[in-house]
């Protein structure tokens, strides 16, 4: 299974890395798209590599996407691309999660209407102007949507992100002959 | 159950914050103990608040600890009281994971002698004369022992520290992705 982390230099670099290792824990292979190729580095200082451009992002490749927050979100939403490849996660009814930040994307995909979410709390009204159900909670749970509000939401964010993964791999379809 | 982190300032952010919010992910209640109360501050800048003195650790209240890395583990390594609760884990046989320079603390405590470990790969001198048979390797597992090297060996170090855990029969089993 793979998973996709689309984010941009000036990430939180607990959001981006503590789903990455997780992932990678649970055995998935797990890209890191951002506007170019290259190292991307957080506002700690961390610095990973994104092994692949947005540009070159194949959504149908993917079974989750994850879009953690810091300043990268306000980058990455004015990227038609991005927008494009969030938009195809959400057609496809696949799982996403995003924290903090992260549903600015979200906003910008055109995505949240009428959904259920959080995030952090500067960006909670924007959020309501979007025409989002927002609560001040660790985690929102909405379909194929998890959002977190912050770093602290981190175990609660990443309990339900597994669980949606979890369930892709129960209803993984069989091989049938046809 | 109840998990104890030992660490103290300038430690290596990612080898304390990933698996706190592994841990806690899991359900596991998480103590923070350092050589006094109050917030322990990373190489990177993340604060975290070391929630108990080590003066007032029980370790018998704990299923596992886990040692991170960074400059942390030079300091702990010379108080007696944090050799001391290290040990108390070893004698009773409960899962101990260390990463980095989390090794360090392990070599004064004395347990390491004749077990198979690895560690930071400035530290593998210093476990070769301990005695230890040191592989360079992301994980290795010795009996109640798990050791890793670095940050980039965070999934197979949170894999298998999570098989110990599971292993404890306090817990629910855990749909497992293939």
């Amino acid at each position: 299974m793979r998973a996709l982390i689309i984010s941009a230099n000036r990430f939180e670099d607990s959001e981006l890395l503590v789903p990455y290792y997780r992932l990678r824990e649970e055995g998935l292979t797990v890209d890191i798209a951002s506007l170019t190729k290259g190292l991307i580095k957080g506002k700690h200082g961390y610095e990973i590599e994104a092994n692949v451009a947005i540009a070159d992002v194949r959504p149908e490749q993917y079974s989750v996407l994850v879009l953690p927050g810091g300043k990268a979100p306000a980058a990455l939403r004015e990227n038609k691309r991005v927008l494009d490849v969030v938009r195809a996660f959400f057609e496809a009814g696949k799982p996403v999660s995003a924290i903090c930040h992260g549903p600015q994307i979200l906003i910008s995909a055109g995505v949240l209407k009428g959904r259920t979410a959080t995030c952090y709390r500067s960006v909670a009204d924007e959020l309501r102007s979007a025409g989002v159900n927002y609560h001040d909670a660790e985690v929102m749970v909405d379909g194929n949507l998890v959002t977190s509000r912050q770093p602290s939401d981190l175990p609660a964010f990443l309990r339900e992100t597994m669980k949606k993964i979890h369930a892709l791999g129960e209803k993984a379809p069989r091989v049938a002959a046809s």
